[in-house]
């Protein structure tokens, strides 16, 4: 191994850690024992040492826990571990296989991300125990990603198969996610803050792990617990903006009657029962990114957290973040080197060709072309935190000024394999994939930009 | 006026006072004064009490100056100033219109970007005086972008036509930039340093105003004195990387030529002319933020450069940008508010509509639309150093969080006039187009985002 490889894999090494710790600050089971603090007959809630509320334990008689989404079930455990044989009733839906071994909480396995029987009948019988509950129960309600699809609970008379139909529509169409979600929780029986208005007079301490850029509240899982926004007015505009056809008429009357004032509105944010909801978010992009942030400090770098809300096509991203490294190494700006720059957020992959790969590394072989004048002292990473880029079964990747080479010399052009969208087998043949296996989180996605 | 307007047209003035100091930063004129001082006999060159090298003007029995370029006319005018009648010769090739009183200086108005019989007529007459230099001159050159349109001067039988077809073919296959420069200077007699070689052993003192990310000297007006890192092998395997049909003959078998050492390479960097050559850059898109940084702070902001070379799709980079904003009013990362961000660098625009605008004007418009959720607080903008956005009158513009209303106010759909990239027609209506007349200089764009 000559030096600059000694060097590289230095920086390599570095990141691998400093990803490591952005997943071990959002793990879901780590994130809730971290918020909810029992003294005696005390519930904090909070980061230690700086409780946000406070709850008395003594005016409850029984404690159960619900939820929903793929960080459910470890979730679910941690809230176990606090409360243990209290619990009277603990209820929770999760993605086929993403279970967990628990004491007091029935699991329901559904579908995700297509809605099927079983997320609706699980979702019944929450809806079931939320409606008995009164002011004496004291309910968590556990919400990660992979909520919505996984609690379907069409209104009244409307099907699964229809619910999906108009979410296709509206997405063929052009409607922006917000608008979809205007529509698919005014057809819905759980979302949009539905579930707290069932609950109502229990208490809830809503928790929620969040996979939404700017961490929105009632859109992660379509925010079964926390006040709505959108209105069966709005829901209509939508239809009417879009002209569209062939609504099912089961969807149209639905919207019709609640436009008309015949079916109740979805709770909104002056509504009473929410003075019973205490909504904190556990685990987020944010959270993800001061971890890394902390680490690379202890390994010795200057950091700066650019944004976790960066959206847009992944190529063009990846541009900024090159951009970045490039003026680092000849400038010292934004910050000199050592640096470590770090992003977070969603980004999106405009499909081009029939390849393998995900964003983070469709990210990294972009990010790769730009690098391969830069000396090698530069490394980038990007990972999902959910361990799982694209329907591959890596997290992401790391890359640095010699991967374009690597392809090369193993006779693979680098551009050739980023126009068709095949970055998994570039990665995989110059040894860059980053590999974790799931983690049980989802909080978007982390990139960082090493220069030393 | 309500107060939403007045804080934000606060930032708005703050954000053009900013850009202003920019533009002052990287006057041609000024950039040569700052850049050159005389002392007695001694020739400092550099950044006023940090001179980078010096020069005895005893040693010489006259002075004089050539150039090309959109600033070269500026330019000329600061070297005037300094020596005053003492120039004996003054040479300088300008896009029509271009011009300025120079009282020792020769102004040759031509072509660009396409080159004409002007240009190559100026380019003989700067090539022939530069051969009858000897060691007892020292000379000028003033070279600023538009430089490499403005010295056209195919080497030995080749047309300008047939110059200008390879370029088309050679774009027309993906070929890139540096692919194209490398053909550029191998079928050239002044590009690629031949300029230096015909002025050899006269002296050089070369000031270039940069108008390419990250600055590469051999890149600026196709770097006439500087030495070329291509060669003829690299031009023919250009030719056969991308199997070229119908290369003129008098270019294929010049490069043909060449490959065979039949005509001389290109000078190098090791190439004793280069000894009597100083180089330096004047003005740069870093200096353009550096000075915006500057302007932000004594107005009250924290600021960040980010890069000065930021490429790529313009309204995905803007997504970055936007980004940036609402993590500063969200958690006040990467600097918490009052926070101005600054970025730099060449956007491209893919063309998807017939409409009106630039890179700089389509930057801001895709802004706008990220920013309609935020508090009146941010301003964003984005300017063309030469004062001049793609084929409009306008520099570029300036947005905010209410810019998008007021375009549905007036009837306009933001989305619609970004997807047939109409931002001129848009951002005019809503009053947010940024004016300055032409600024005779270019170090590509500015970027702000102002948060207070």
């Amino acid at each position: 191994m000559n030096t600059q490889n000694k060097e590289l894999n230095a920086i390599r090494s570095d990141a691998r850690e400093i990803f490591r710790n952005s997943l071990m600050a959002v793990d879901p089971y780590k994130a809730v024992k971290r918020f909810i603090h029992i003294e005696g007959d005390r519930l904090l809630i909070g980061m230690e040492g700086r409780p946000e509320a406070e709850l008395d334990l003594a005016e409850f008689d029984r404690i159960a826990l619900v939820g929903a989404g793929k960080a459910a079930a470890p979730m679910a455990r941690g809230i176990e571990e606090l409360f243990g044989k209290k619990i009277r009733k603990g209820l929770i839906n999760v993605k086929y296989g993403f279970t967990e071994k628990l004491a007091f909480t029935g699991i329901i396995e559904s579908g995700h991300p297509v809605p099927d029987k079983n997320g609706v009948k699980g979702t019944e019988k929450i809806l079931d125990f939320l409606r008995r509950a009164n002011e004496k129960d004291l309910i968590f309600s556990l919400i990660s990603g992979g909520g919505s699809a996984l609690l379907p609970q069409p209104a009244r008379n409307i099907t699964l198969s229809e619910k999906q139909k108009i979410t296709r529509d509206l997405l063929a169409c052009g409607a922006c996610i917000d608008e979809i979600n205007a529509i698919r929780k005014h057809i819905s029986s759980s979302k949009g803050g539905q579930m707290a208005r069932a609950a109502f007079p229990a208490s809830i301490v809503n928790l929620m792990l969040s996979d939404v850029v700017g961490d929105k509240m009632d859109v992660i899982a379509s925010g079964p617990f926390v006040p709505d926004t959108s209105t069966f007015k709005d829901a209509w505009g939508i239809f009417k903006k879009y002209d569209l056809k062939g609504i099912p008429a089961a969807i149209h009357d639905h919207i019709k009657l609640g436009l008309e004032g015949q079916i109740p509105e979805t709770p909104k944010e002056n509504d009473k029962i929410f003075d019973r909801v205490l909504t904190y978010i556990v685990g987020s992009n944010i959270l993800a990114l001061e971890a890394a942030s902390a680490m690379a400090k202890k390994l010795g770098y200057r950091t700066l957290i650019l944004s976790s809300m960066v959206e847009g096509e992944t190529k063009e991203i990846a541009r900024v973040h090159t951009a970045i490294a490039k003026e680092i190494l000849k400038t010292g700006r934004p910050i000199p080197p050592p640096a470590c720059i770090i992003s977070g957020g969603e980004t999106t992959v405009t499909i081009r060709g029939d390849g393998l790969g995900g964003r983070n590394q469709e990210f990294c072989l972009a990010s790769a072309l730009d690098l391969i004048e830069l000396p090698p002292r530069v490394v980038l990473l990007s990972g999902g935190t959910d361990g799982n880029d694209g329907p591959t079964d890596a997290a992401g990747a790391m890359v640095d000024p010699l991967t374009v080479t690597r392809g090369k010399n193993a006779g693979m052009p680098a551009e050739r394999f980023l126009d068709r969208n095949d970055a998994y087998h570039f990665l995989n043949k110059t040894k860059d994939l980053l590999m974790t296996g799931p983690t049980n989180t989802n909080v978007m996605d982390v990139r960082l930009v090493l220069v030393r």
